[in-house]
Parts: structure tokens; C-alpha cells; sequence
């Protein structure tokens, strides 16, 4: 039964973990995208299971909740033929510092192949990284990074025939608070793309200084001639919280709409890494239109980009 | 090693998704009732593994807590071979319109062969089928339908030697509110049973004129000389909120007890969806009296139904 | 593809179900440890599935929050390839009695191959036993046993070369509310181990008649010249409830440190079932000390002991 499944070569990387896109070469970052490609044709097949790490074990370990990101990864670990195990810890109640490292050294001791961590703490999958012995892929941490975010990113912005190098990016909204900002600026950085910042004076991130991009305060500005239209996702707590416009006044200065997405290029694609905040960072028509918006396409290429990341990895 | 395992002929039935009975002809119906019988026999083997949908990916989206039907669901799709991911979402944080849109284009996006849903509105199961490519099990809705719910009752009527065509069954109890009573409703009616509605002032049903049924708001009288007594679950809550009588006089008056079962034919079947409320809808000894209730084995037929609707499903 | 996978001998034992070390003959403990060696060993192997439960369902039923006992188990269960289903359940808000015995009769229904029951009261496991058809293990109950726990202790005791019939074993802290203890205490017995309890007043246990101990109100006394220090697990949530010392002062009086450890064997071992309450119960850096502590070692045991006894009560 297996002689019919066509296992695709799994390309080395110059990592051991996934960190972040920071540590990445050019060529990892190559590599793990022509794996992607494979796997997402083979997940359009009626029997997706593709045997890779078979009787391997493989633990989802989320200090946060966020359903779309640990889905992702169970149906692509669950796809390579893996045992999956889910541990959805509510940070908040532990003392953080000493429940990571006691949950990993626990964790540890039970021979998984490879542990991917979501946490609200940067650099929490290095910390981890150094307890256990199997690797690590970073699913989200803190304000650092979120790399499987950023490749699916740029997975989805080449499916569509777009040269990273030859290619305007404007990241817009809540830049500091952006983990998927960082993770795609690092890559797109790599790749030579233009990186634009384009956020509100209160989202202004306090790092600026270490990015190589223009940066803009007007949403229209921001994207002009632009050829990604990369919108990120607020809190509305955190609206809330930092005493900030109303979320209809964020939306009128900050949201994109048909009418500010004419700036950019014709052709321009709008990307977001979800779950939207509907009539808040995007215009609801705009969110589903499939010429304009390639949304869904993300989170589909999110299972393939993630399936590469851990055949890759898994020793 | 798959070579002794005999895969059952999977009929085809004339809709792509489970919505409702009401959608089902008679021969679709006979059809999955005949197929959850090779499912039964299996069920009782070591090795339960069938990998009818080995390499599928089965989404089970709760939005309304069930762990009876969601294990029912995840064995069933197991046993199959096909690779489950639950998704328990607690709908009153979100706003129920965008929220079972959105995480219908996401879940959508990730290529699921099935997605099975419970929602607390009607017609969720239909409005997600709009947005997925992959066929839709309504697995409860609203005040709607809970078809393989009608189904698994079918088949456990059927498994004592009734003629569907031949019988008087009573539903007696919270009928406003039951969806699994309306399913089984029109199963029956569809089969040819004859059918009583049984129901207390206060749980008339407010779309009482659209049921070919006799109605009774007496139980004894309800279930005068009935083949087939079916209690329905009533939410306790309910009762508080809506000032309604104690338990302790609902079971008075609406409790079936072995005194008031004598009114039925001597060897009538008790059926309850469950979970019980002891002592408020049934007497306990009742419940557990293997020769009056079918309770457990409802349970067990459930399984076998969902593994012959999954199969027949799944493209 | 199976070929390559030796499948050991699996023995038998003369219990059907594993409610307690109580029951076990001293062959039965032997048997299970013979047998977690091989699977211990088959753990470090990249492909760790070895299909003895292929098809067979189990059930992973905690009434108790368990993150570390169920994922063993869960990861045991899938590593011998069984369908594993977790039910976590908030026993308080229901009544527990009737919970109990109808989510039991439920679960029964579904055919599963073995059910592995946490729960808050004693003899819960029995309870659960009289109504399912098929083997349960005892997962930890009320302040009776925790079986697992006590072979998994056994196992990394003598994996370090010491024979049981010839140490002294102080087990220290909280004696009273302990079923670690208790199931520690029956193995340790019935294998002529040496035992002592060494426990501060407030928490002598109260059936302490019925254990063939020496017993110690001071932690140095308690531990002097022992070969196995195994300290347990204090609830803080208890210190307070009672009144008690605050943890500092447990620390000082209770807490093993380097000093106090000083008055044991000098290679005594220092076991924990954890999760360890650092700076309570123990030092901290003595807790991470592999040449004193074996707490990782007992995480990682427990995942074989545990796929020792499904392997060997699956029918």
C-alpha cells in the first residue's frame, strides 16, 4: 500500500530548529519552499496521508490559545504520519518561567521527535530548545518572531508569480506588537524585497531603528504602487485597553478598503495572517474577494509550508 | 495485513451533505441503515480498524458542548482510518454570523474530506456547506434536525424485529425544543410509523400544525397500547428559566415510571438520546432495566450509524 | 512494512483489571517491568510505533486534570497504535455518583478495548470496572492507589542497579493525602523493600496502623542512611486550606536540600512523581541534579510501564 505514495527528497537546512527566519540562509529558506510546493499538490489527493514520520511523536505545546495555527500544525503532523500530542497550557495561572522549563523537561523525558511552542515570551523556543533534545519550530512568541508565518507569506506571494526581489511590501497596522511583521520582514528583507512599515503613531514600534524599510503614517501613502498589501491583525482589547480610537475610527483611518487599496498596484494582493477583524484592519467585500484577497490561500499553504518545515527538521 | 480485513460495498445516497432526514428518501435511508449493520458486527472485533477513509481528514466542529456525540463522531471516524481533528468552540465569545464564516474559510482552506457540525442555530450545517468544498454531517443544530440521532433510533428499533411501517411510537416530553425529535419525526413519518407527539402545556411545540401527528398532554394517555416510547431530554435550566414546574413535579406528571409504562404494549421499548436526568424524565431502575430500555445500545448503534454515514459521504 | 518490528512475548498477569498494586503478585510486578525494559528501549528508536493495539480503542477518562499522567498514557497508547480518545471531565459540576456510572455505561457502549479512569474518589476504578466489559487501569483515585506511578518508580529504582529487597526506602511529606505513597508502599512491601514514612504531624495519615513502617517526624532522622529518598507532592492550595506552615517554612522544616540529603546514603537516590513545587518540597537546583535526582528519568519510564500494562490487559 505504501509503494504507491511518491515520498519526495527532504532537503537539509543550516538549522537544527526553527527559531526564527532570522537564522535562516537564503537557501533554507529556498529549500523549504520547493518542499512546500510537493506537499501542497498531494494535499489536494483523497488519501493525504504521506508516511514521513510514521511512529514519530510530535507535541503541539501552546502557552496561548490560537486554533488556526495548532490545527495547521496537527493536519500537517497528522498527515506526515505522525502521533500527535496537544497540550493547551493556560500560561497565565503558572509562574511562567519555572512551568517552561519543568513542562519541557517533563515533555522531554517522553522521547518526542520534535516539540513546536507557542508562547507569550520571546525567545521562549530557545529557552526550550536547550532542555530538550529533539528540535524545536517556533509557532509564535512573544513580539519576536513567527516564521512558519512569514514563509507561508511568501509562499503564497510567489504562487502568484511574484519575484520576492522584484517586489514592493507594505506591512500596515499594528506594527509593534507584530510577531508575523517581524518574522516577514526578516524574510522579505533576505529576499531583497522593498519592505514598507506603514502603522499609526501609537503603533509605532519601539525597534524601528533595527529594520531597513520606509516607514508611513498614512495608510494610502503607505501602499502606493505597492505590490503586497500585507494587512496584520489588532486586539481589540488592546484597543481597548491603550485608550485608543474606536475600533470605527481605526477602520477609517487604518482599515483597507476598495476605495485606499487604488494607491497600490492594479494587480496588488492583499494578504492577512488571520483570523480578520471584520469592518476593523479590512472591508468585509474586500476580505472575500478572491481577486483582490489571497486569505484563504494562506492558511492552505500554511499546512504545506508547515509539513516541509517538519520533515525537514524531524531528524 | 490489509488483505483480511473485507471493506464493505458502499452504497450511494442521493445527497451530498447530512443536513436533515427531511432531505432523505427511503432508500437513502435503508441504504445507511443496512451498511451501519456490517458497522455493528465490526465494532465487536480486536481489531476495529477499517480504512475506508485512510488518509482523510475529518473535522468534528463543536460550537456547542457534546461529549457523547463528539467521541461518537471521533471513534467513528477513527475506526475508518481517517485522521480527526476536534475543534470545540465556545460560540457565545464570538459573533455567531462571522465566526462560523470565517472558521468555516479557514477550516475549509485546509482540505478537510468531511467536517462535522454542531451549532446552536438553524441551518448552521447548510450555511457551512455554502462556503466548504467538502460534504457537511449536521450533527445538532438549533431547534432544527440531529439526523443521525433519527437514524441511530432507527436502527435500534428495527434491531428488536419492528417493522418501522408496522409501529406506534410516542415522543413525549420537551417537544418545543427538541431537534432530535423533529428528526426522528420525520424519519417515521417518512417509513410509514405512526407517530404521537406527547408534550406538557408549557413544551407545546410552536410548529405543532406542520407534523402529521396525534398530539396528547397526558403521558399515560400518550402512550396508550404505543410499540415504541421515546423520552426526550429536558434541560433542567430550562425549567428554571422558564418558571416552570419542579423537577420534582414535572416527574410527576412527565417522569416515565414502570407504573405509568404499563399503559404501553407489554413489551414496548423505552429510548432516550441521553444523557438522562434521573428521576426527572425516567425512573432510574427503569433506565437501567435492560429488558424495557434500549439506552445503551442507542450508544453502541450510534457509532456503527456514523461510521456508514461518514463512509457513504466522503467522496 | 511490519516485518522489521519485533513484537515482544507479552506475558500475563492475574489481575484483569489494574486497580492497585494491592492486588498484583510479586510475578505480576516482575512480568510488567521485564516487559517495560523492551519498550523502554524501543522508545529511543526514530519509528516508535509497534502495532500490539492496532485497531483497539482506548479511552483516556479523567475526571481529575492530568496533564502529565494522561499525555503518558496518551503517548503509550498511540506508540503500541491504538485509537486514543481523551475525555476530560470537570467531575464538579456534576454529581458524581451518577456521572460516573452513566458516562461509564456510555463509554462501555462505544466498545473500547480498555478504559484508563483519574478520578477524586477511592475506588473509583472499581466502581467503572463493575459496569464495563473490557480491562481498566487505575490512573490515580481519591487517596487509594496510583499504580503506574509505583512501577514506574520500581522501574527507575531498579534500572540504577539497586535490588528491592535490599534498600530502605524513606518515603517523605505529605503522607496523609498520598495514594504515590500508598501504591509505593504495597509494592515496596511486597518486594521486602525496607519502608519508612516520614511525614510532619499534620500530615500522619490516618490508617497509618495498617502499614508495616517506621515512621519519623523529622526529615533527616527519616531519611538517615537511605538508599531511595522519594518525596511527594504537596497541594499548595492545601497548606493554605489547613492552616498550615507557610511553604517557606515547610521548605525549611520538609524541603530536602543538599544538607538535609547529607544524612542519606551517599548515592541514595532522590525520586519525585512531580509536578515538583520548587523550593517547597525540594531544592531547586538539587531537583535538576542528574547525578542525585532521577525525576526525568521516572517521566520517561512511565511511558514504557505504561505501554507494558496496556499491553499486557487488552484482551
Amino acid at each position: 500500500m505504501l509503494e504507491n505514495i511518491k515520498i519526495p527528497k527532504i532537503p537539509k537546512i543550516s538549522q537544527t530548529h526553527l527559531h526564527g527566519i532570522k537564522d535562516l540562509s537564503i537557501e533554507d529558506i529556498n529549500n523549504i519552499l520547493e518542499l512546500s510546493k510537493i506537499f501542497k499538490e498531494h494535499n489536494k489527493e483523497k488519501d493525504k496521508k504521506i508516511p514521513i514520520l510514521k511512529g514519530r511523536t510530535i507535541i503541539n505545546l501552546f502557552f496561548e490559545p490560537s486554533t488556526r495555527t495548532l490545527i495547521s500544525f496537527e493536519i500537517a503532523a497528522k498527515r506526515l504520519g505522525a502521533d500527535v500530542i496537544n497540550m493547551n497550557i493556560e500560561g497565565s495561572s503558572l509562574r511562567k518561567g519555572e512551568s517552561l522549563f519543568d513542562t519541557a523537561q517533563t515533555l522531554g523525558a517522553m522521547n518526542p521527535d520534535l516539540v513546536i511552542i507557542r508562547h507569550g515570551v520571546n525567545d521562549a523556543s530557545k529557552e526550550i530548545a536547550k532542555i530538550l533534545e529533539c528540535p524545536v519550530i517556533n509557532a509564535g512568541e512573544g513580539v519576536n518572531e513567527h516564521p512558519t508565518q512569514a514563509l507561508l507569506d511568501a509562499y503564497t506571494i510567489m504562487s502568484h508569480n511574484r519575484k520576492l526581489n522584484d517586489i514592493t511590501v507594505s506591512i500596515c497596522g499594528d506594527l509593534e506588537h507584530s510577531r508575523v511583521a517581524r518574522s516577514n520582514y526578516y524574510l522579505l528583507n533576505k529576499m531583497k524585497s522593498k519592505v514598507r512599515f506603514v502603522f499609526p503613531d501609537y503603533f509605532k514600534p519601539k525597534d524601528l531603528d533595527k529594520y531597513d524599510v520606509e516607514t508611513f503614517t498614512n495608510l494610502e501613502d503607505g501602499i502606493k504602487d505597492a505590490d503586497i498589501v500585507m494587512m496584520l491583525r489588532i486586539q481589540n482589547e488592546r484597543i481597548k485597553d491603550l485608550n485608543l480610537p474606536s475600533t470605527n475610527d481605526y477602520f477609517r483611518s487604518f482599515g483597507l478598503t476598495y476605495e485606499k487599496l487604488k494607491s497600490a498596484k492594479p494587480e496588488a494582493l492583499v494578504l492577512h495572517p488571520g483570523p480578520i477583524n471584520r469592518g476593523v484592519e479590512i472591508e468585509n467585500e474586500l476580505a472575500d474577494d478572491v481577486n483582490k484577497s489571497v486569505i484563504t490561500e494562506q492558511v492552505e499553504n500554511g499546512v504545506a509550508v508547515r509539513m516541509a518545515c517538519l520533515s525537514i527538521l524531524v531528524k
